[in-house]
Protein backbone atom coordinates (compact mmCIF):
# COMPACT_ATOMS: atom_id res chain seq x y z
CA UNK A 1 0.00 0.00 0.00
CA UNK A 2 1.21 3.51 -1.34
CA UNK A 3 -0.94 5.90 0.84
CA UNK A 4 -0.32 9.47 0.56
CA UNK A 5 -2.33 12.30 2.41
CA UNK A 6 -3.60 14.76 0.22
CA UNK A 7 -4.85 18.28 0.80
CA UNK A 8 -7.11 20.87 -0.78
CA UNK A 9 -6.85 24.45 0.82
CA UNK A 10 -9.90 26.63 0.11
CA UNK A 11 -8.66 30.56 -0.04
CA UNK A 12 -10.61 33.55 -0.54
CA UNK A 13 -8.35 35.83 -2.77
CA UNK A 14 -9.44 39.28 -3.63
CA UNK A 15 -7.63 41.29 -6.24
CA UNK A 16 -6.06 44.20 -4.62
CA UNK A 17 -5.47 42.50 -1.44
CA UNK A 18 -1.88 40.83 -2.17
CA UNK A 19 -0.69 41.09 1.44
CA UNK A 20 -3.55 39.87 3.09
CA UNK A 21 -4.16 36.40 -0.24
CA UNK A 22 -0.48 35.85 0.06
CA UNK A 23 -1.08 35.91 3.49
CA UNK A 24 -3.92 33.22 3.61
CA UNK A 25 -1.97 30.98 0.99
CA UNK A 26 0.96 30.37 3.65
CA UNK A 27 -1.80 30.46 6.51
CA UNK A 28 -3.62 27.32 4.25
CA UNK A 29 0.27 25.53 3.45
CA UNK A 30 0.85 25.49 7.09
CA UNK A 31 -2.56 24.63 8.18
CA UNK A 32 -2.34 21.42 5.56
CA UNK A 33 1.01 20.86 7.06
CA UNK A 34 -0.33 20.38 10.45
CA UNK A 35 -2.78 18.28 9.24
CA UNK A 36 -0.09 15.74 7.75
CA UNK A 37 -0.79 16.16 4.19
CA UNK A 38 1.97 15.09 1.70
CA UNK A 39 0.83 16.88 -1.02
CA UNK A 40 -1.21 20.34 -1.01
CA UNK A 41 -3.36 21.51 -3.63
CA UNK A 42 -4.18 25.25 -3.75
CA UNK A 43 -6.84 26.73 -5.92
CA UNK A 44 -6.52 29.05 -9.57
CA UNK A 45 -4.42 32.02 -9.00
CA UNK A 46 -4.70 32.63 -5.28
CA UNK A 47 -2.86 35.59 -4.57
CA UNK A 48 -3.18 37.31 -7.69
CA UNK A 49 -7.00 37.17 -7.71
CA UNK A 50 -9.39 36.27 -10.23
CA UNK A 51 -11.61 38.78 -11.46
CA UNK A 52 -9.46 40.93 -13.54
CA UNK A 53 -10.99 44.35 -14.85
CA UNK A 54 -8.65 44.23 -17.55
CA UNK A 55 -5.80 43.51 -19.07
CA UNK A 56 -3.29 45.55 -17.70
CA UNK A 57 -4.49 44.38 -14.35
CA UNK A 58 -3.70 40.75 -15.14
CA UNK A 59 -0.04 41.94 -15.85
CA UNK A 60 0.26 44.38 -13.23
CA UNK A 61 -0.64 41.13 -10.59
CA UNK A 62 1.11 38.86 -12.81
CA UNK A 63 4.99 37.55 -11.54
CA UNK A 64 7.86 35.73 -12.10
CA UNK A 65 8.05 31.83 -11.24
CA UNK A 66 10.77 33.22 -9.08
CA UNK A 67 7.96 35.62 -7.62
CA UNK A 68 6.69 35.69 -4.25
CA UNK A 69 3.50 33.28 -5.06
CA UNK A 70 5.82 30.68 -6.36
CA UNK A 71 8.47 31.40 -3.65
CA UNK A 72 5.72 30.96 -0.72
CA UNK A 73 5.22 26.95 -2.16
CA UNK A 74 9.19 26.74 -2.18
CA UNK A 75 9.30 27.94 0.99
CA UNK A 76 6.53 25.49 2.54
CA UNK A 77 8.01 22.58 0.15
CA UNK A 78 11.23 22.18 2.64
CA UNK A 79 9.22 20.35 5.09
CA UNK A 80 8.49 17.44 2.85
CA UNK A 81 5.48 18.31 0.90
CA UNK A 82 4.42 18.43 -2.94
CA UNK A 83 2.57 21.19 -3.79
CA UNK A 84 0.70 22.38 -7.12
CA UNK A 85 -0.73 25.98 -6.73
CA UNK A 86 -1.59 28.09 -9.37
CA UNK A 87 0.00 31.69 -9.98
CA UNK A 88 -0.52 34.44 -12.34
CA UNK A 89 2.34 34.20 -14.65
CA UNK A 90 4.59 36.34 -16.39
CA UNK A 91 6.61 34.57 -18.92
CA UNK A 92 9.96 35.03 -20.17
CA UNK A 93 8.63 35.54 -23.52
CA UNK A 94 5.81 38.60 -22.17
CA UNK A 95 2.99 36.66 -22.42
CA UNK A 96 0.80 36.18 -19.47
CA UNK A 97 -0.16 32.85 -18.63
CA UNK A 98 -2.89 31.08 -16.02
CA UNK A 99 -0.19 28.71 -14.60
CA UNK A 100 -0.09 26.31 -11.91
CA UNK A 101 3.58 25.71 -10.20
CA UNK A 102 4.57 22.17 -9.23
CA UNK A 103 6.96 21.95 -6.10
CA UNK A 104 8.61 19.99 -3.81
CA UNK A 105 12.14 19.61 -1.79
CA UNK A 106 12.67 23.46 -2.59
CA UNK A 107 12.48 23.47 -6.03
CA UNK A 108 9.77 23.97 -9.25
CA UNK A 109 9.24 20.64 -10.76
CA UNK A 110 7.08 21.31 -13.43
CA UNK A 111 4.84 24.48 -14.88
CA UNK A 112 1.63 24.12 -16.40
CA UNK A 113 0.11 26.65 -18.89
CA UNK A 114 -3.60 26.44 -19.00
CA UNK A 115 -4.20 25.12 -22.21
CA UNK A 116 -8.42 25.68 -22.11
CA UNK A 117 -9.18 29.34 -21.29
CA UNK A 118 -12.78 30.26 -19.45
CA UNK A 119 -14.71 33.11 -20.57
CA UNK A 120 -12.40 36.17 -19.73
CA UNK A 121 -9.64 34.82 -19.47
CA UNK A 122 -9.32 34.75 -23.16
CA UNK A 123 -8.64 38.17 -22.85
CA UNK A 124 -6.10 38.35 -20.12
CA UNK A 125 -4.27 35.30 -20.84
CA UNK A 126 -2.02 33.17 -23.38
CA UNK A 127 -3.29 29.74 -23.84
CA UNK A 128 -0.78 27.12 -22.95
CA UNK A 129 0.88 25.59 -26.01
CA UNK A 130 2.36 22.50 -24.32
CA UNK A 131 0.16 18.96 -22.88
CA UNK A 132 -0.98 19.01 -19.10
CA UNK A 133 2.08 17.04 -17.61
CA UNK A 134 1.94 14.51 -15.94
CA UNK A 135 4.93 14.92 -13.15
CA UNK A 136 6.86 12.32 -11.59
CA UNK A 137 6.59 13.26 -7.64
CA UNK A 138 8.13 12.31 -4.48
CA UNK A 139 4.80 11.13 -4.05
CA UNK A 140 3.51 9.48 -7.42
CA UNK A 141 2.54 10.43 -10.96
CA UNK A 142 0.62 13.54 -10.49
CA UNK A 143 -1.42 14.98 -13.56
CA UNK A 144 -2.26 18.37 -13.78
CA UNK A 145 -4.86 20.57 -14.90
CA UNK A 146 -6.97 23.68 -14.16
CA UNK A 147 -10.35 24.58 -13.58
CA UNK A 148 -11.94 24.58 -17.15
CA UNK A 149 -9.72 21.87 -18.30
CA UNK A 150 -11.89 19.23 -15.87
CA UNK A 151 -14.27 19.37 -18.45
CA UNK A 152 -12.85 18.13 -20.97
CA UNK A 153 -12.79 14.50 -20.80
CA UNK A 154 -9.92 14.08 -23.52
CA UNK A 155 -7.89 15.76 -21.25
CA UNK A 156 -8.18 13.15 -18.14
CA UNK A 157 -8.06 10.27 -19.57
CA UNK A 158 -4.96 11.58 -21.73
CA UNK A 159 -3.55 12.15 -18.13
CA UNK A 160 -4.53 8.93 -17.27
CA UNK A 161 -2.94 7.08 -20.46
CA UNK A 162 0.01 8.56 -19.17
CA UNK A 163 0.60 7.18 -15.79
CA UNK A 164 -1.25 9.73 -13.75
CA UNK A 165 -2.34 8.24 -10.13
CA UNK A 166 -4.13 11.59 -9.06
CA UNK A 167 -5.28 14.82 -10.89
CA UNK A 168 -5.15 17.63 -9.49
CA UNK A 169 -6.94 20.61 -10.40
CA UNK A 170 -6.39 24.36 -9.03
CA UNK A 171 -9.77 25.64 -9.44
CA UNK A 172 -12.05 28.79 -9.02
CA UNK A 173 -15.55 27.74 -9.74
CA UNK A 174 -17.92 30.30 -10.55
CA UNK A 175 -20.97 29.84 -8.41
CA UNK A 176 -24.02 28.84 -10.21
CA UNK A 177 -27.08 27.22 -8.90
CA UNK A 178 -27.21 23.82 -7.35
CA UNK A 179 -30.76 21.82 -7.00
CA UNK A 180 -31.99 20.90 -3.66
CA UNK A 181 -30.43 18.02 -2.33
CA UNK A 182 -27.78 17.86 -5.37
CA UNK A 183 -24.16 18.18 -5.06
CA UNK A 184 -22.96 21.39 -6.90
CA UNK A 185 -21.82 20.17 -10.38
CA UNK A 186 -18.00 20.18 -9.93
CA UNK A 187 -18.23 17.62 -7.51
CA UNK A 188 -20.79 15.62 -9.91
CA UNK A 189 -17.70 16.15 -12.87
CA UNK A 190 -15.02 14.88 -10.18
CA UNK A 191 -16.64 11.66 -8.83
CA UNK A 192 -17.27 10.58 -12.64
CA UNK A 193 -13.89 11.75 -14.38
CA UNK A 194 -12.30 9.35 -10.74
CA UNK A 195 -14.19 6.53 -11.58
CA UNK A 196 -13.63 6.60 -15.31
CA UNK A 197 -10.34 6.80 -14.72
CA UNK A 198 -9.63 5.11 -12.16
CA UNK A 199 -7.59 7.59 -10.57
CA UNK A 200 -7.85 9.84 -7.50
CA UNK A 201 -9.30 13.51 -8.45
CA UNK A 202 -8.34 16.63 -6.10
CA UNK A 203 -9.91 19.92 -7.27
CA UNK A 204 -8.84 22.67 -4.67
CA UNK A 205 -11.68 25.30 -5.23
CA UNK A 206 -11.60 28.68 -3.94
CA UNK A 207 -14.32 30.97 -2.01
CA UNK A 208 -15.26 34.41 -1.41
CA UNK A 209 -16.66 37.11 -3.83
CA UNK A 210 -14.72 39.10 -5.87
CA UNK A 211 -16.26 41.96 -7.99
CA UNK A 212 -19.67 41.08 -7.38
CA UNK A 213 -18.15 37.02 -8.95
CA UNK A 214 -19.30 34.44 -6.24
CA UNK A 215 -17.06 31.43 -6.31
CA UNK A 216 -18.25 27.28 -4.89
CA UNK A 217 -15.39 26.96 -2.56
CA UNK A 218 -16.72 23.21 -3.76
CA UNK A 219 -12.92 21.39 -3.14
CA UNK A 220 -13.55 17.22 -3.33
CA UNK A 221 -10.92 14.15 -3.12
CA UNK A 222 -12.74 11.90 -5.55
CA UNK A 223 -11.07 7.73 -4.83
CA UNK A 224 -11.08 5.68 -8.12
CA UNK A 225 -14.25 4.37 -7.24
CA UNK A 226 -16.09 7.38 -7.94
CA UNK A 227 -17.18 8.60 -4.03
CA UNK A 228 -16.18 11.91 -2.67
CA UNK A 229 -13.57 10.84 0.57
CA UNK A 230 -13.38 14.30 1.16
CA UNK A 231 -15.38 17.94 0.06
CA UNK A 232 -16.61 20.88 1.46
CA UNK A 233 -19.18 22.83 -0.03
CA UNK A 234 -19.07 26.37 1.60
CA UNK A 235 -18.25 30.03 1.18
CA UNK A 236 -15.81 30.39 3.98
CA UNK A 237 -12.97 32.38 3.85
CA UNK A 238 -10.56 29.21 4.61
CA UNK A 239 -11.41 25.65 4.52
CA UNK A 240 -8.20 22.82 4.13
CA UNK A 241 -9.63 19.52 3.95
CA UNK A 242 -7.85 15.89 3.45
CA UNK A 243 -7.75 12.53 2.21
CA UNK A 244 -5.95 9.36 2.26
CA UNK A 245 -5.21 7.95 -0.82
CA UNK A 246 -3.84 4.75 -2.09
CA UNK A 247 -2.06 4.76 -5.03
CA UNK A 248 -2.36 1.23 -5.81
CA UNK A 249 -5.76 1.32 -5.87
CA UNK A 250 -5.02 4.22 -9.07
CA UNK A 251 -2.49 1.97 -10.61
CA UNK A 252 -4.95 -0.64 -10.99
CA UNK A 253 -7.24 -0.60 -13.67
CA UNK A 254 -9.21 -3.52 -13.59
CA UNK A 255 -12.85 -2.92 -12.77
CA UNK A 256 -14.97 -6.00 -11.30
CA UNK A 257 -12.81 -9.75 -12.32
CA UNK A 258 -12.76 -9.61 -16.45
CA UNK A 259 -12.65 -5.75 -17.17
CA UNK A 260 -9.57 -3.47 -17.77
CA UNK A 261 -10.91 -0.33 -18.67
CA UNK A 262 -7.93 1.12 -20.23
CA UNK A 263 -6.76 -2.64 -21.89
CA UNK A 264 -11.09 -2.55 -22.67
CA UNK A 265 -11.06 0.47 -25.19
CA UNK A 266 -11.74 0.56 -28.96
CA UNK A 267 -9.44 3.52 -30.35
CA UNK A 268 -10.26 2.41 -33.58
CA UNK A 269 -13.84 2.48 -32.86
CA UNK A 270 -13.99 6.19 -32.04
CA UNK A 271 -14.35 8.18 -35.19
CA UNK A 272 -13.87 11.88 -33.93
CA UNK A 273 -11.58 13.22 -31.59
CA UNK B 1 -38.22 24.75 -29.62
CA UNK B 2 -37.69 20.81 -30.48
CA UNK B 3 -39.04 19.71 -27.25
CA UNK B 4 -39.74 15.07 -27.59
CA UNK B 5 -40.62 13.21 -24.29
CA UNK B 6 -38.37 10.39 -23.81
CA UNK B 7 -39.49 7.65 -21.62
CA UNK B 8 -37.05 5.04 -19.98
CA UNK B 9 -38.88 1.90 -19.35
CA UNK B 10 -37.24 -0.35 -16.09
CA UNK B 11 -38.53 -4.61 -16.57
CA UNK B 12 -37.26 -7.09 -14.42
CA UNK B 13 -36.73 -10.14 -16.69
CA UNK B 14 -35.54 -13.48 -15.56
CA UNK B 15 -33.85 -16.24 -18.00
CA UNK B 16 -36.16 -18.78 -18.63
CA UNK B 17 -39.06 -16.63 -18.50
CA UNK B 18 -39.18 -15.76 -22.19
CA UNK B 19 -42.77 -15.04 -22.81
CA UNK B 20 -43.34 -13.01 -19.40
CA UNK B 21 -40.11 -11.02 -20.30
CA UNK B 22 -41.65 -10.28 -23.42
CA UNK B 23 -45.16 -9.53 -22.23
CA UNK B 24 -43.27 -7.35 -19.51
CA UNK B 25 -41.65 -5.24 -22.57
CA UNK B 26 -45.02 -4.94 -24.37
CA UNK B 27 -46.39 -3.83 -21.07
CA UNK B 28 -43.79 -1.24 -20.72
CA UNK B 29 -44.05 0.44 -24.29
CA UNK B 30 -47.97 0.57 -23.84
CA UNK B 31 -46.97 2.46 -20.62
CA UNK B 32 -44.03 4.76 -22.16
CA UNK B 33 -46.76 5.13 -24.66
CA UNK B 34 -49.48 6.01 -22.45
CA UNK B 35 -47.34 8.99 -20.74
CA UNK B 36 -46.82 10.68 -23.88
CA UNK B 37 -43.42 9.39 -24.67
CA UNK B 38 -42.46 9.78 -28.32
CA UNK B 39 -38.63 8.29 -27.76
CA UNK B 40 -38.56 4.75 -26.04
CA UNK B 41 -35.45 3.64 -24.40
CA UNK B 42 -35.79 0.09 -22.75
CA UNK B 43 -32.53 -1.86 -21.04
CA UNK B 44 -30.26 -3.98 -22.14
CA UNK B 45 -31.52 -7.62 -23.26
CA UNK B 46 -34.91 -6.88 -21.47
CA UNK B 47 -36.58 -10.62 -23.21
CA UNK B 48 -33.51 -13.05 -23.37
CA UNK B 49 -32.84 -11.98 -19.57
CA UNK B 50 -29.03 -11.26 -18.81
CA UNK B 51 -27.51 -13.78 -16.33
CA UNK B 52 -26.51 -16.74 -18.95
CA UNK B 53 -24.88 -19.81 -17.55
CA UNK B 54 -22.83 -20.71 -20.73
CA UNK B 55 -22.81 -20.04 -24.38
CA UNK B 56 -25.52 -22.93 -25.24
CA UNK B 57 -27.62 -20.61 -23.54
CA UNK B 58 -26.85 -17.52 -24.83
CA UNK B 59 -27.26 -19.00 -28.33
CA UNK B 60 -30.28 -20.57 -27.53
CA UNK B 61 -31.84 -17.31 -26.46
CA UNK B 62 -30.88 -15.48 -29.16
CA UNK B 63 -32.97 -14.19 -32.04
CA UNK B 64 -32.79 -12.97 -35.70
CA UNK B 65 -33.23 -9.32 -36.60
CA UNK B 66 -36.89 -10.75 -37.26
CA UNK B 67 -37.45 -12.22 -34.05
CA UNK B 68 -39.93 -11.76 -31.43
CA UNK B 69 -37.92 -8.90 -29.61
CA UNK B 70 -37.52 -6.75 -32.34
CA UNK B 71 -41.20 -7.43 -33.66
CA UNK B 72 -41.98 -6.52 -30.65
CA UNK B 73 -40.35 -2.79 -30.98
CA UNK B 74 -41.80 -2.68 -34.58
CA UNK B 75 -45.27 -3.18 -33.50
CA UNK B 76 -44.99 -0.68 -31.03
CA UNK B 77 -43.43 1.76 -33.40
CA UNK B 78 -46.35 2.21 -35.35
CA UNK B 79 -47.70 4.82 -33.01
CA UNK B 80 -45.42 7.30 -34.04
CA UNK B 81 -42.84 6.47 -31.40
CA UNK B 82 -38.56 5.41 -31.45
CA UNK B 83 -37.45 2.83 -29.76
CA UNK B 84 -33.92 2.30 -28.70
CA UNK B 85 -34.54 -1.68 -27.11
CA UNK B 86 -32.08 -4.18 -26.67
CA UNK B 87 -31.76 -7.71 -27.76
CA UNK B 88 -29.37 -10.57 -27.93
CA UNK B 89 -28.97 -11.43 -31.68
CA UNK B 90 -28.15 -14.15 -33.62
CA UNK B 91 -26.12 -12.74 -36.38
CA UNK B 92 -26.22 -13.88 -40.22
CA UNK B 93 -22.64 -14.67 -39.82
CA UNK B 94 -23.76 -17.07 -36.62
CA UNK B 95 -22.16 -14.77 -34.34
CA UNK B 96 -24.11 -13.85 -31.39
CA UNK B 97 -24.28 -10.59 -30.07
CA UNK B 98 -25.24 -7.99 -27.75
CA UNK B 99 -27.23 -5.50 -29.56
CA UNK B 100 -29.88 -2.65 -29.52
CA UNK B 101 -32.28 -1.59 -32.05
CA UNK B 102 -33.25 1.11 -33.11
CA UNK B 103 -37.12 1.42 -34.61
CA UNK B 104 -39.70 3.60 -35.65
CA UNK B 105 -42.59 3.95 -37.88
CA UNK B 106 -42.36 0.21 -38.37
CA UNK B 107 -39.16 -0.81 -39.77
CA UNK B 108 -35.51 -0.83 -38.28
CA UNK B 109 -33.75 1.96 -38.65
CA UNK B 110 -30.09 1.10 -37.13
CA UNK B 111 -28.78 -1.86 -34.93
CA UNK B 112 -25.62 -1.66 -33.20
CA UNK B 113 -23.30 -4.31 -31.26
CA UNK B 114 -22.09 -3.57 -28.26
CA UNK B 115 -18.46 -2.71 -28.26
CA UNK B 116 -17.46 -2.74 -24.78
CA UNK B 117 -18.43 -6.21 -23.27
CA UNK B 118 -18.39 -6.48 -19.63
CA UNK B 119 -17.72 -9.41 -17.49
CA UNK B 120 -19.01 -12.79 -18.59
CA UNK B 121 -20.27 -11.15 -21.98
CA UNK B 122 -16.81 -11.83 -22.99
CA UNK B 123 -17.32 -15.57 -23.13
CA UNK B 124 -21.25 -15.34 -24.54
CA UNK B 125 -20.81 -12.97 -27.06
CA UNK B 126 -19.12 -11.57 -30.26
CA UNK B 127 -17.86 -7.78 -29.82
CA UNK B 128 -19.35 -5.55 -32.20
CA UNK B 129 -16.77 -4.22 -35.04
CA UNK B 130 -18.66 -1.18 -36.22
CA UNK B 131 -18.57 2.27 -34.06
CA UNK B 132 -21.48 3.13 -31.92
CA UNK B 133 -24.28 5.27 -34.16
CA UNK B 134 -25.58 8.83 -33.80
CA UNK B 135 -29.09 7.71 -35.84
CA UNK B 136 -31.00 10.46 -37.63
CA UNK B 137 -34.59 9.70 -36.19
CA UNK B 138 -37.85 11.64 -36.94
CA UNK B 139 -37.08 12.86 -33.23
CA UNK B 140 -33.46 13.92 -33.39
CA UNK B 141 -29.72 12.57 -33.35
CA UNK B 142 -29.68 9.37 -31.28
CA UNK B 143 -26.46 8.11 -30.21
CA UNK B 144 -26.79 4.19 -28.78
CA UNK B 145 -24.12 2.76 -26.25
CA UNK B 146 -24.97 -0.29 -24.50
CA UNK B 147 -24.48 -0.42 -20.41
CA UNK B 148 -20.51 -0.61 -19.94
CA UNK B 149 -20.06 1.90 -23.07
CA UNK B 150 -20.87 4.49 -20.97
CA UNK B 151 -17.78 3.97 -19.22
CA UNK B 152 -16.02 5.22 -22.06
CA UNK B 153 -15.68 8.95 -22.31
CA UNK B 154 -14.12 8.84 -25.67
CA UNK B 155 -17.20 6.85 -27.29
CA UNK B 156 -19.59 9.46 -25.49
CA UNK B 157 -17.68 12.23 -27.07
CA UNK B 158 -16.98 10.60 -29.89
CA UNK B 159 -21.01 10.35 -30.80
CA UNK B 160 -21.64 14.43 -29.77
CA UNK B 161 -18.93 15.06 -32.10
CA UNK B 162 -20.84 13.61 -34.69
CA UNK B 163 -23.69 15.34 -33.81
CA UNK B 164 -25.79 13.25 -31.01
CA UNK B 165 -28.52 15.09 -29.21
CA UNK B 166 -29.52 12.56 -27.15
CA UNK B 167 -27.17 9.76 -25.71
CA UNK B 168 -29.41 6.60 -25.26
CA UNK B 169 -28.39 3.46 -23.41
CA UNK B 170 -29.77 0.10 -22.79
CA UNK B 171 -28.74 -0.98 -19.97
CA UNK B 172 -28.24 -3.61 -16.64
CA UNK B 173 -26.47 -2.13 -13.95
CA UNK B 174 -24.64 -5.02 -11.15
CA UNK B 175 -26.09 -3.96 -7.87
CA UNK B 176 -23.33 -2.00 -5.99
CA UNK B 177 -23.07 -0.39 -2.55
CA UNK B 178 -24.33 3.19 -2.73
CA UNK B 179 -22.76 5.33 0.00
CA UNK B 180 -25.48 7.00 2.47
CA UNK B 181 -26.84 10.36 0.49
CA UNK B 182 -24.85 9.98 -2.70
CA UNK B 183 -26.97 8.99 -5.71
CA UNK B 184 -26.03 5.51 -7.69
CA UNK B 185 -22.44 5.58 -9.24
CA UNK B 186 -24.53 5.33 -12.72
CA UNK B 187 -26.50 8.00 -12.30
CA UNK B 188 -23.20 10.65 -11.60
CA UNK B 189 -21.71 9.04 -14.70
CA UNK B 190 -24.70 10.02 -16.68
CA UNK B 191 -25.17 13.39 -15.34
CA UNK B 192 -20.96 14.60 -15.69
CA UNK B 193 -21.55 12.71 -19.71
CA UNK B 194 -24.57 15.18 -20.57
CA UNK B 195 -22.84 18.22 -18.85
CA UNK B 196 -19.51 17.21 -20.29
CA UNK B 197 -21.13 16.95 -23.93
CA UNK B 198 -24.00 18.93 -23.62
CA UNK B 199 -26.43 16.56 -24.45
CA UNK B 200 -29.22 14.80 -22.53
CA UNK B 201 -28.41 11.15 -22.00
CA UNK B 202 -31.14 8.44 -20.89
CA UNK B 203 -30.41 5.79 -19.16
CA UNK B 204 -32.63 2.46 -19.12
CA UNK B 205 -31.71 0.22 -16.56
CA UNK B 206 -33.32 -3.16 -15.42
CA UNK B 207 -34.45 -4.25 -12.39
CA UNK B 208 -34.78 -7.62 -9.97
CA UNK B 209 -32.53 -10.48 -9.35
CA UNK B 210 -31.16 -13.05 -11.56
CA UNK B 211 -29.50 -16.02 -10.56
CA UNK B 212 -28.25 -14.28 -7.95
CA UNK B 213 -27.36 -10.91 -9.59
CA UNK B 214 -29.23 -7.78 -8.49
CA UNK B 215 -29.15 -5.06 -10.70
CA UNK B 216 -30.09 -1.39 -10.15
CA UNK B 217 -33.15 -0.01 -11.80
CA UNK B 218 -31.03 3.31 -11.74
CA UNK B 219 -32.70 4.89 -14.76
CA UNK B 220 -31.99 8.34 -15.49
CA UNK B 221 -32.96 11.14 -17.98
CA UNK B 222 -29.88 13.65 -17.28
CA UNK B 223 -30.10 17.28 -18.94
CA UNK B 224 -27.08 19.19 -20.80
CA UNK B 225 -26.60 21.04 -17.77
CA UNK B 226 -26.26 17.82 -16.05
CA UNK B 227 -28.77 17.97 -13.56
CA UNK B 228 -31.45 15.09 -13.31
CA UNK B 229 -34.31 15.38 -15.46
CA UNK B 230 -35.96 12.50 -14.28
CA UNK B 231 -34.96 9.03 -12.84
CA UNK B 232 -35.46 6.26 -10.63
CA UNK B 233 -34.02 4.22 -8.05
CA UNK B 234 -35.33 0.95 -7.35
CA UNK B 235 -36.16 -2.57 -7.55
CA UNK B 236 -39.62 -2.74 -8.42
CA UNK B 237 -41.18 -5.26 -11.02
CA UNK B 238 -41.81 -2.30 -13.54
CA UNK B 239 -40.87 1.40 -13.50
CA UNK B 240 -41.50 4.00 -16.66
CA UNK B 241 -40.41 7.43 -16.36
CA UNK B 242 -40.80 10.29 -18.77
CA UNK B 243 -38.83 13.62 -19.31
CA UNK B 244 -39.13 16.30 -21.83
CA UNK B 245 -35.93 17.25 -23.52
CA UNK B 246 -35.66 20.82 -25.68
CA UNK B 247 -33.13 19.50 -28.42
CA UNK B 248 -32.17 22.92 -29.06
CA UNK B 249 -29.69 23.05 -25.80
CA UNK B 250 -28.17 20.33 -26.70
CA UNK B 251 -27.23 21.59 -30.28
CA UNK B 252 -25.69 24.56 -28.63
CA UNK B 253 -22.46 23.92 -27.48
CA UNK B 254 -21.92 27.58 -25.79
CA UNK B 255 -21.20 26.92 -21.89
CA UNK B 256 -21.50 30.95 -20.44
CA UNK B 257 -20.78 33.33 -23.25
CA UNK B 258 -17.72 32.91 -24.66
CA UNK B 259 -17.10 29.23 -24.66
CA UNK B 260 -18.22 26.54 -27.08
CA UNK B 261 -16.99 22.99 -25.10
CA UNK B 262 -16.43 21.59 -28.71
CA UNK B 263 -14.63 24.30 -30.28
CA UNK B 264 -12.74 24.59 -26.97
CA UNK B 265 -10.97 21.12 -27.29
CA UNK B 266 -6.93 21.45 -27.77
CA UNK B 267 -6.83 17.93 -29.83
CA UNK B 268 -3.32 18.80 -30.70
CA UNK B 269 -2.59 18.70 -27.22
CA UNK B 270 -4.54 15.21 -26.03
CA UNK B 271 -1.24 12.94 -26.75
CA UNK B 272 -2.78 9.89 -26.39
CA UNK B 273 -6.22 8.13 -27.33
Amino acid sequence: MTTVRVATCQVSPVIGNYKRNLQQVKQSLSDANGLGAEIIVLPELPVSGYAFDNINEARALSENIDGETVSSYISASFNGTTIIGGFCEKGTDGEIYNSAAVVENGRIIDIYRKVHLWGKEQIFFTAGQDPAPVVSTQYGQIGVGICYDIEFPELSRDLTLRGAEILAFPTNWPKSETPAGERPNLHTIAMATARLNRVYVAVSDRSGTERGHEYMGASIVASPDGWSIANSEDNSEFRTIVADCDLDIARDKHLGEMNDILLDRRPELYLKR
